[in-house]
């Protein structure tokens, strides 16, 4: 059998015993409803479970049905649990990227599996409904149990979307209805920006924009993707629009020797923005809204400190520019608390803030005064699925009742930690250690070693991804605890001790 | 008891007996799933389900949760079955609206709710992957029994997508990348098109456009927006693209008299988009593809002949433009083919075709030549949801045993002469009426007297949906039977003769 912080991963004795065990105890406390929620990690803990290869990844099986060029390999959804995901050649893999940072407890929660078969509920899968129009009639009692007990500071209203990009586009256009509302004043719409708007032109359809960061990822709908910048291959050949970029801060490793210069680069990058705001009025495309990531994660996990945040806030507000703060990957949890931008202590709440991911479903609050001023302004056919607000309020329960911000602030720590031991060990491949909470990075020497070292670990039983041209980026759920970065820091340090 | 065939609907004698019965059935065969599938079908019939109003809808319950402007009412779906929507009050409304056209095979479905608890496909609802890297094992299987069965002529290629919208953008997308590849021939990406696409410009991010037709309704995300030209609320205050917009035909009705005249109207639009396409590529604005609805639906169901859109395939060819239909709200069946455009007899196929609404998940089929040359081009964390891919096998497993589309064309034929008789006798109100299999509508003289027909008929238990300015549509599910066409132009008879 495995030990939990096994120094490497031997082909185990005795795997079919092993598994059959597993399976026992997997369908007993999936067919047991009395059993709580900590049974995930109980059961991990009771078999001692660790990552099992039988084969490289993808093996034979993955390989066999594998039909597109971006598919790592097929999984087996209902043998994975918690932090481990199964393949189909039966591989178990601590899983460090929890598919893009979108599982919020660990797969196969057992809280969540007895929701889905509880027969009151079956209702809510099978009969999805138009939400804006005809909504299920206990809708907002749940959705002030899940979303709204964890609103932001400051932002009483919630529209819910079924994705990020969506959750994104409608957050700008909610923020173009404000702004162009307040340029409006008292008077209603003119009869020649209803008749304008038709055709795509101005004054209906003004020449706004929203400021974004170079580095930055905020979808890949076309207007998300005019202020997403992390990769060409998102934005080749897709037609876009002319809208301001700010360079965002490139901070140096270790923060404590480099505070002045830091400093200096923020306000650089603070400086640029004021100068964009301001050249962008005199092209008459007038920044109506700032859009920014409280670390950019696509773009390779590019921090800023609370400071940064703090001053952009604050010219955000002397221009009349909307400050909206996309959470979509920061968001539920993983950097110890539920909103990565509470960090900032901000004296002035941001205006609008986006999720999706491990919400399980989309949207965005906002605060009142960006409510639009008529129905069907920000409007679809479903507007998001009550079915996935089920799921997660009884994922922000568990959040509560397991305390798992304080896990992850503690679980991050012990990761962080050991990054930096590997780090100082291991100089040639690791630098920029930097995180929050779980939300940890480094940077290697290039994407060659970067990607090789993702294969590697994949063998080794740790799926990993990565960030930015050669970043590795952790985004495990949040039941990730102490001992499963233990057991990731050990076989990391071998791979490492073996890495050519 | 009621009456299928009932003239009106009176406060029925028995209510609360009838009630406990009709649970009684209902909670009985919802949890027999020895039952077969027509089981709603025959339990409807054997209480003679009907409408039973027993408030003004919104009633009290209703009113007093209501919260935003748009919502109509609160609903109770659990006790809502087939054709019937049941809100808080009690009410149960025969609903020709469907959740904007987006329930396939009625409410409550046995055969899904039983897909839902059975305990072996929990995992799927909880396990949400990231589809494009780690699928489920048995995702390809399985969208070879949905999708991939009832793929369209020509297009063997398809992508998932989380809504109609997302459909659409990363349709156009897939567009624009064919168009520029096309271009580019034999060459790899040039470093000034990977640089300028980071910042939003040209060669990178070229000045492609997609040509759109007046009264188009193809979404609201930023990319889609562009191309939608049906109520200026939808589209005020929002930037837009310079994208050429082309008239859409309008018909005279009834279709036999007007013969000449809709043919000159016909070939007016086709000379107008060919007119646009030359005009656009000297504009440096090309036009890379076309997107047209088969019926424009939310633009007031606006019908072209077959032959029409046969010509504007041609014309797409011609001009080396991809020729994309949009079949969200059209497509899955209620036209009597499972595709709109599939009345047109087309020689080539169309290029791209997007669906959503009754398909359960957003996407798209497209020629294999627009499949992209990279991967994570057409990309985003969930692309779509294998937990409603699973719902929708069922669905379409549904729609071939039960033979729907010969019934929504027969259903479809008894509602169309129904309201053409409607129209003989009541031509004050009803005008231009149209439709293909049961997705028909009719024109009222305005706009006033358009939704006090749709507030008379919901508080007579019927719910329709308006289109365009002064249009009512029906977009029932696919269970829609000629008993409840019959049922309903009961009612609406009955409505008509008292109408001031």
């Amino acid at each position: 059998l495995w030990l939990t912080h096994a120094k490497s991963i031997p082909v185990p004795q005795g795997v079919m015993a092993s598994m059959l065990l597993a399976r026992h105890l997997a369908c007993s406390f999936q067919h047991s409803y009395r059993l709580l929620v900590p049974a995930v990690v109980s059961v991990e803990r009771l078999i001692r479970m660790g990552p099992l290869m039988k084969t490289e990844v993808p093996g034979l099986v993955s390989f066999f049905s594998k039909n597109a060029e971006a598919v790592h390999f097929f999984c087996n959804y209902k043998e994975s649990r918690g932090n481990y995901l199964v393949d189909v050649d039966g591989n178990r893999m601590l899983d460090l990227y929890s598919q893009i940072s979108s599982v919020p407890i660990g797969y196969s929660h057992p809280a969540l599996l007895k929701l889905i078969q509880q027969p009151q509920n079956a209702s809510m899968f099978v009969n999805r409904p138009a939400l804006g129009i005809l909504p299920p009639e206990n809708f907002v009692e749940k959705l002030r149990e899940s979303l709204l007990s964890v609103a932001p500071k400051g932002m009483s209203q919630l529209i819910t979307m079924a994705c990020g990009s969506c959750s994104n586009e409608n957050a700008f256009k909610t923020i173009f209805m404000w702004y162009r509302s307040k340029e409006r004043g008292q008077r209603g719409f003119s009869q020649e920006e209803l008749e304008t708007c038709m055709i795509n032109q101005a004054p209906g359809c003004p020449d706004y924009s929203i400021l974004s960061f170079m580095g930055a990822f905020h979808g890949r709908t076309m207007g998300c993707l005019a202020t997403t910048h992390s990769k060409a291959i998102h934005k080749i050949d897709i037609p876009s629009f002319d809208w301001p970029i700010a360079p965002f801060p490139r901070l140096k490793y270790p923060l404590e020797e480099f505070v002045k210069e830091n400093q200096q680069e923020e306000a650089r990058c603070l400086e640029e923005v004021e100068d964009l705001i301001v050249k962008y009025r005199k092209k008459k495309k007038t920044v109506a809204g700032i859009i920014v990531e409280p670390i950019q994660s696509e773009g390779g996990d590019n921090h800023a400190s609370d400071d940064f945040f703090r001053k952009l806030r604050d010219i955000a507000r002397k221009h009349g520019c909307a400050f909206l703060v996309d959470e979509v990957q920061t968001g539920g949890g993983c950097t110890g608390k539920f909103w990565a931008h509470e960090h900032w202590g901000l004296d002035d709440p941001a205006d609008v803030m986006t999720f999706s991911k491990k919400m399980m479903i989309g949207g965005f609050f906002h605060k009142e005064e960006f409510r639009p001023n008529a129905p069907y302004r920000i409007f679809n056919t479903w507007l998001g699925d009550p079915s996935k607000n089920l799921l997660l309020a009884e994922v922000i329960n568990i959040i509560k009742r397991e305390d798992l911000l304080n896990n992850a602030a503690h679980a991050g720590k012990v990761l962080l930690t050991g990054l930096l031991d590997l780090q100082a060990r291991y100089p040639q491949f690791i630098s920029r250690v930097r995180g929050r909470g779980t939300f940890c990075s480094f940077d290697t020497p290039d994407d060659s070693v970067r990607n090789k070292l993702i294969l590697t670990a994949r063998n080794k039983g740790v799926v990993l991804g990565g960030c930015g041209d050669k970043s590795i980026r952790f985004r495990p759920t949040l039941v990730f605890r102490d001992h499963h970065a233990h057991l990731f820091l050990n076989i990391f340090s071998d791979i490492l001790a073996d890495f050519k």
